[in-house]
C-alpha cells in the first residue's frame, strides 16, 4: 500500500453511491413501496444481477439499451482456469439492463413452481452502460410488479394498478399527482377508422407519444413525413385532444366509436377502459388522482391494451414517476406462449435524485439512532450500557458514546447526525436511579427515572 | 422471437435465484438483521456494484478472489462509441468481490461528509468468480457492520459485536449457539513468548487456524515444515486448548503473562480480552452464549485484536455463522491514514442456503397474502373490491380473486400459496353486510359482519 495515495479511488461515473442519509430515504420509499406492494399480494422475487447473454438479446435486440458484459479476471498463477472454466462463447454473461427480460426467463425456469396469475415484485438493481448525464444511471434501483396469466388475465388487475400508485405516492407525501390513464386500442383502433395503414399505426403512435416533448408543429410535421395526410392528421389531433371529466371522455369515445367506419378495435379498447376506470372507481381511488389522457401511449412497442403514467402537479417536467401497461407477447418469450400481463414501474433511483434536486423531498438524518446515552465518567459505562439496552429493548435505536468528551461536545456530535435526544446520567442521578433526558431539537431538559425513560422518549418521538 | 424455444434460458451456473418463498426467507432475514444493526446506530450506505479495477485490487492483490471485470458490448450501429465513452484502460471496471474495500474507497471519498467513529451497516450482493460447488456462490448477499475511527477506537465497540450477534440469532430462533471470542495479540504475544521468530508468526496462525479443520496432527506437521521444533509446537498445541470458563481462561492467561518472557503483546492482548469480556457481560449478554476460545484466528491477514466466530451447536459442520474482528490497517488504505475498525459479516445467501439444506429453517409461504376475498359472482365484484380495501386499511395482505371458478378451486388456490383465510360473501351475505370466513388451516368457517371482519382475522392471525 506504498502507492495508496496514487490510486483513484472516485468511483466509477454514472455508478451512483450513497450516503448515509440518501440510503435512509432509499430505504424509508422501498418500506413503503414494499408496503403497499404486499398489501395487494405482490410477492418478492429476486433475478440473478447476471444473465447469460442470449436470454438478454432473446428480445430480438437490445434496443438502445447497452449491456455490460462480465468476464472473470484471474490472478496472474490463474490463467489456465480461464478456459476450462467455461466463462466465454456460449456461456457469455452479462449484467441485466431491465426486469422484463429476466421475468420472462424466471417463468419460463420456473413454471411449475409458480402459482398464476403470478403478481410479483422485484425491487432489483440493474445496469446501462448509457452516458452518465444528468438523472441517467448506469447502476439504478427499479421498483416493479406485474401480474402474469396463462390465459386470460382480468381487466380488475390493470384497475389495481393506479389504487397502488395512489396509496404508494399518497405514503410518501409528495404533492399532487394524477394518473394519466389510455388504452392503446383505443389509439390503433381509431388510427384505423381514419384509414391509416396497419403498417403505419405503430409508428404514428410512437409519434404522438412525443407530443408533449415535441409540441403539435413537429408532430405534424412528422406525421406528414410518414405520408399522413393533413386531413388525417387534424382528425388525430382533434383525438388526442379530447378532454373532460373521465365520464364526458368516455362518453365522446362511445359516440365515436358509433359513428366511425371499421370500429371493432376502437369498440373494444372503449370498453377495457371503460371496464378499468368502473374498477378504479370501486377499488376507492378518488376522481382528483386518475384522467383519461388520449395522448399516452407509452413507447412503441410491448403494450397493447391499457397504459399508465403519473405526472407531479406542479412538476410536470420531471417527467412521468409511475408508467406501465398491459402487454400481450412479452413473458411468454421462452415459453413460445402468450402470458398477458399488466405491470408498472418506479425508476427509484432516478426518481429520487430527481425529486431531491427539486426540493419536493429531503434526506433523512445521517443515523437511524434516536438517542445517544452520553460519557459523563467511565466508571459509570456499566450503567450507561445498561440504560442503552433496556432503551433497545423498548424499540428505541440508541448509540453509546464510548469516548470520553466534553458534554458540549458529545451534544455537537447527536446533533450533528440528527440525534434528537441525549441521556445524561452523573454519579449523582445513577445513585438515585434517574437521568437527565435533554431534548436538542427545543434544548428542554427534563429528569425522567431510569424506569420511565423509554416510555418518555416515545412519547417526545410521537409529538414531534 | 421465432428461436424463442431454442435459446438456453437457465440461470448462469452459480448465480442463484429466489422463488417467492425463498425470498421472503431472505427479506424476512433482513428485516431482523437490520432491526438489529439500527438498534445500536448503525447507519446503512450502498456502494456501488462496479468499481474501478485498481481501486479492487489496491490492497497488493485480490487473494484468491477471481473478479468480474465488466465492459460494454454495444449495438452493431453503436461501435464506434466504444472508444469514445472511455471505457478501457484506466478507466476498468469490475464488481465488487467484498464490502471492505469498497468501503475502503467510500471513506476516502466521503471523508469530510461522515461522522466518526462511522458505524455503518451494508446488506448489498457482491460478486466472485469461484468455481460454483456446493454452497458457493458467484452472486452473494453479505450483511456486514463495521465502526470505524480516525484514531482510537474503544474495545467496548468490540463488546458490542456479540450483542448484536446475539441478538440476530436468537430473534431468528435457530437454535443454541456458541460465539468464540479470541485476541490476534493474545497469539503473537504467545508465539513470541515461546521463541518464535517475528517473521514466522503469521504464517504459523495462519496453520493453527486450521486446527478444526485438519486436525492436530497436521497442524503439528505444518509447523515443523514451518521451522518450529516439537517443544515449541507442543506449547502453542498446549495453548490453543486452553479450556474452561470464561475466568478460568482468563485466569491462566494473566498467571502465563506473569511468567512468561518477552510478555508485553501477551499482556496487551489479555488485558483488551478482558476488557471487551466485562464489556460484553455488562450488555446483559447470557453466560451461555459466549466463550474464549484461543484457537480462533480468522485467517492470516486484516486482524490486530479481538476475532469472533459462532458456531451453531449441533451443526458444528457449517462452519461459522458469523465471523469478523479488529483491523487497524484495512480501511485508511486509499488515505495512508491508520484506520481502527471492527466489524462482523454475516455470509446472508450462504447461511440461507446452508440452513435451509440442514433442515434448521424453513422457507415462508409462497406469498405475503393472509386472505383471499373468492368470487361467489361477479355482479357483487364492487362489494368484493370494497371488502378487499377495507382489509388491507387495517394493514392485512389482501389478493381478491378476479377469476370466476368453483369455490373449491379457489379455496386449493389460496391453500397452495399458504394464503391461511379466504373470505366468502354470496348475494344473501352482501345484503346482510356479512361474510363467511373460512380458515384454511382448521377448515373452520365462521360468520362475520363487515364490518368486524378486519379485526377478526388479525385476532387469528395473532393466534397462530
Amino acid at each position: 500500500m506504498a502507492q495508496g495515495d496514487k490510486i483513484n479511488f472516485s468511483n466509477p461515473s454514472g455508478f451512483p453511491e450513497f450516503l448515509p442519509s440518501e440510503k435512509r430515504l432509499e430505504l424509508y420509499l422501498l418500506d413503503i413501496i414494499r408496503r403497499v406492494f404486499e398489501s395487494y399480494g405482490f410477492t418478492p422475487i429476486e433475478t440473478p444481477a447476471v444473465e447469460r447473454l442470449e436470454v438478454l438479446q432473446a428480445k430480438g435486440n437490445q434496443g438502445d439499451n447497452i449491456i455490460y458484459g462480465i468476464e472473470p479476471i484471474l490472478p496472474p498463477n490463474r490463467q489456465a482456469e480461464k478456459d476450462k472454466a467455461g466463462e466465454t462463447g456460449s456461456e457469455a454473461r452479462a449484467l441485466k439492463f431491465d426486469q422484463t427480460v429476466p421475468l420472462a426467463a424466471y417463468i419460463a425456469r420456473h413454471l411449475n413452481e409458480l402459482t398464476f396469475p403470478f403478481a410479483r415484485y422485484q425491487m432489483d438493481v440493474v445496469f446501462r452502460g448509457e452516458r452518465a448525464k444528468d438523472g441517467r444511471f448506469r447502476q439504478f434501483r427499479q421498483c416493479d410488479i406485474d401480474v402474469i396469466a396463462r390465459r386470460e388475465l382480468s381487466l380488475l388487475y390493470d384497475a389495481q394498478m393506479p389504487a397502488i400508485i395512489t396509496e404508494i405516492f399518497e405514503a410518501v407525501n409528495i404533492g399532487d399527482f394524477l394518473i394519466r390513464i389510455n388504452n392503446r386500442k383505443i389509439l390503433t383502433g381509431f388510427f384505423k377508422s381514419v384509414g391509416i395503414a396497419a403498417n403505419k399505426i405503430k409508428s404514428c403512435i410512437g409519434i404522438i407519444d412525443n407530443l408533449e416533448k415535441i409540441g403539435e408543429a413537429k408532430v405534424k410535421q412528422a406525421l406528414a413525413i410518414e405520408g399522413i395526410i393533413p386531413e388525417q392528421t387534424q382528425k388525430i389531433i382533434d383525438f388526442i385532444s379530447i378532454d373532460g371529466s373521465v365520464d364526458q371522455v368516455l362518453d365522446k369515445l362511445h359516440h365515436l366509436a358509433e359513428n366511425l367506419p371499421e370500429p371493432d378495435q376502437l369498440k373494444l379498447g372503449v370498453t377495457e377502459l371503460a371496464t378499468v376506470i368502473t374498477g378504479v372507481r370501486n377499488l376507492g381511488v378518488s376522481e382528483h388522482r386518475f384522467t383519461i389522457d388520449l395522448s399516452i401511449a407509452r413507447g412503441l412497442d410491448y403494450y397493447t391494451g391499457t397504459v399508465y403514467e403519473t405526472t407531479l402537479l406542479g412538476h410536470e417536467s420531471l417527467g412521468s414517476i409511475c408508467s406501465g401497461g398491459r402487454y400481450e407477447e412479452l413473458v411468454g418469450t421462452f415459453l413460445g406462449e402468450k402470458m398477458p400481463g399488466v405491470g408498472i414501474s418506479i425508476g427509484l433511483t432516478r426518481l429520487i435524485s430527481r425529486l431531491l434536486k427539486a426540493g419536493i423531498i429531503n434526506t433523512l438524518s445521517a443515523t437511524p439512532a434516536q438517542v445517544m446515552v452520553v460519557n459523563m465518567q467511565a466508571d459509570l459505562m456499566p450503567i450507561y450500557l445498561k440504560v442503552s439496552q433496556n432503551l433497545r429493548r423498548a424499540g428505541l435505536n440508541v448509540i453509546t458514546n464510548f469516548d470520553k468528551r466534553p458534554l458540549g461536545k458529545q451534544f455537537q456530535l447527536a446533533d450533528k447526525q440528527g440525534i434528537q435526544f441525549c441521556v445524561i446520567v452523573g454519579a449523582e442521578e445513577a445513585a438515585a436511579e434517574k437521568s437527565s433526558l435533554k431534548d436538542l431539537n427545543s434544548g428542554e431538559q427534563v429528569e425522567v427515572a431510569l424506569e420511565n425513560l423509554a416510555e418518555e422518549i416515545k412519547k417526545r418521538l410521537g409529538n414531534t
